[in-house]
């Protein structure tokens, strides 16, 4: 928790300047306003100038991932970060491979749909709505079905809030001669995902997560090895990684029109993240922001879905106050007002919101987060933000 | 042409505010600097106020298509325009149909590599680098071949500039009770591409077009009973059109991540379109550009690939001169120097570069656009513009 001399210490960033909300959700979320000016031009996207900023957006990605050794290549793909998610499930695995989903949310499950689209043969462990994917049970399934090839997880499922423990999966997956594929969308850029931290085939995120810059596009961060296996592979002309990576490769071009304005503001967002500190410091801003407001929530009576240990720096979910007067849209509007988008839970047992902690604000933004949520249960005549009795029940199953 | 006396009455559009280049390309474009400008502030996707917006662009897209018995929906895509064409594709041709690809260009190829991936059943007609596909040959292939169900053909085929004769071809198609999908990527909103001006399925454009919006998502115009009938049919979770429609019809958000910023900035697009008089004005503006440049530029010793009935008002090919002074690559940069960034020829037979007519300019940079070239050829030492007989003997060809 912070204490108030190092509050002192830290210049407040600053607001957005057009008064829209901030938006305390997983992305899009509230970027910087150098990032958006960064759009105020027009750029061609066969033009020279603009071949130079996509390999550039290439190689910072990948000095993010710490790819040291030359092993990883970084592949943008236009859409949104589940166009990247599809377009690395179609091109890694093997029409002939069988993949283990592990899922906790709505992430995990979108994963298994995506292969049911491909006609890749899967399996899955379901762990529910929040309970997170061990690795005795990931051995377990491994070890009972040698045909699975592939491992794909999500690193921060953002349905609860929880971080995924991807070093414990990664170990057990390479242990038993596997592969690891990661949807990283809402953790990479504020979380330890390098090629260093756990070992993994390919990695997946976007642009409008813990980078800080518009949606657009997501990319793909690769071992070579599997990009130069995966010619040929692909469902869909528009989603083969193989093929944008050779044609990007060749030609310096994305295969297809890109979206250069927000390529642009993405370059900006990359600066910013250098200029912070890179993937530490917008971490351990995120985790302050989850401090701060987590510990004032308490205050005001909120109780969180997940324990600490499993608390993300990315999103947190609560639960919902039993109290009648409590409606989660009168809300949402009320917290709108005074100036935060929050988000609404995804849960299916017990009501819930999440609260976002990433994106272009601080501390002292998280501590307006928290007044205006107290501000707000006091203009619905709410006493007591305490959820009802099913929601403590559920998360002492979690805790066991 | 236009005399002197029109030039004085239109009053110039602003020149680019930071002084970037026009992009005399087929999209990405030149655009207002409102539209970019729109893109200062950030949205929640999941917001009301964005859903407003989603539903706005909607309405104002098949309004622009004269959807005037409401037969027809609008789905927008994520993505650059080849992956709605793909969704298209996927989603609208049955997995037992056979596609009948009217090629005259790489827009055309791409469509029939796509059906590969698909594993669509195709076959194809393919007029070589710029001949038009016409109504009796369509004809003769859909009497040859009882199977085919579909045929798909490029509005404007931007390699050489052709604008490909859609009524003709509509008519043929539905006399023999097939379907027709269209490319018009690069001619809707500026040429007749509605409802009532050639019968389709559905069409697909994208938003840094015509429109004149920044690039990142794209949008299909169908039919209701298309979309109804594309449930469970595509390859593709991420461009599944009826999911997305079903979706948005629902909850009204896109699936996934809307690029968020675009969207603000096609909505200003929009606005301007309406402003400026709707797809006649826009289409006269874009044919008085052409018009002004392509007499310009013939004066300067120039020749058109094309005869002047094929022309489109989106992009002209012209052969590189002869004279072995000339170079693209030096004649690009020259031009680049001056403010204006052309596009390369997609001929395979002979030399050729293309200008492009559409985006947020008029006469007046056309006839600067001119100049540029006048001055360019002068700095290379090129004293006669003509091109090699080989390229007058194509063209002698192509009005055969």
């Amino acid at each position: 928790m912070p204490n108030t001399a190092s509050d002192r210490t830290i210049a407040p960033l600053e607001t957005p300047r057009l008064g829209e909300p901030y938006l305390l959700t997983p992305g899009p979320l509230t970027t910087a306003y150098e990032v958006k000016e960064a759009m105020l031009r027009d750029w061609g996207s066969w033009d020279g100038d603009f071949r130079a900023m996509t390999a550039d957006l290439r190689r910072q990605l990948l000095d993010i991932a710490g790819d040291a050794k030359g092993e990883f290549d970084c592949v943008p793909m236009q859409g949104s970060g589940s166009f990247s998610v599809e377009a690395m499930l179609g091109s890694f695995v093997p029409r002939d491979g069988k993949v283990l989903v592990l899922m906790n949310g709505a992430y995990g499950k979108r994963i298994a749909q995506t292969l049911a689209y491909l006609g890749r043969d899967h399996v899955t462990i379901d762990k529910g709505d929040y309970m997170p994917p061990r690795g005795p049970e990931v051995a377990a399934a491994l070890d009972a079905d040698p045909a699975i090839t592939h491992v794909v997880v999500v690193h921060c499922e953002t349905s609860s809030g929880i971080l995924n423990p991807l070093k414990e999966i990664s170990e057990v997956v390479y242990a038993r001669g596997r592969k690891l594929l990661v949807d990283s969308m809402s953790a990479f850029g504020a979380v330890p995902a390098g090629v260093a931290d756990f070992r993994y085939e390919a990695i997946v995120s976007s642009a409008n997560k813990c980078i800080e810059g518009v949606p657009g596009f997501g990319f793909v961060i690769a071992r070579k090895s599997e990009l130069e296996a995966a010619k040929g592979r692909s469902h869909s002309l528009s989603l083969d990684v193989h093929a944008q990576w050779d044609y990007m490769n060749k030609t310096g071009q994305w295969r297809y029109t890109p979206p250069t304005h927000v390529v642009a503001a993405f370059l900006e967002a990359l600066r910013l993240h250098r200029e912070e500190g890179g993937v530490s410091a917008r971490g351990a801003r995120y985790a302050r922001n989850r401090d701060v407001m987590v510990a004032g929530m308490r205050e005001a009576g909120f109780e969180t879905l997940l324990a600490d240990r499993w608390l993300s720096p990315i999103i947190v979910t609560f639960f919902s106050p039993a109290d009648p007067a409590f409606a989660f849209d009168r809300f949402y509007d009320l917290m709108k007002e005074k100036g935060f988008i929050i988000y609404p839970g995804k849960l299916t047992v017990v009501d819930s919101f999440r609260v976002g902690c990433i994106g272009r604000m601080d501390e002292h933004v998280m501590r307006r987060v928290v007044e205006a949520a107290r501000a707000s249960l006091t203009e619905m005549g709410v006493a007591n933000a305490a959820p009802p009795a099913i929601a403590l029940a559920e998360r002492s199953r979690l805790a066991a």
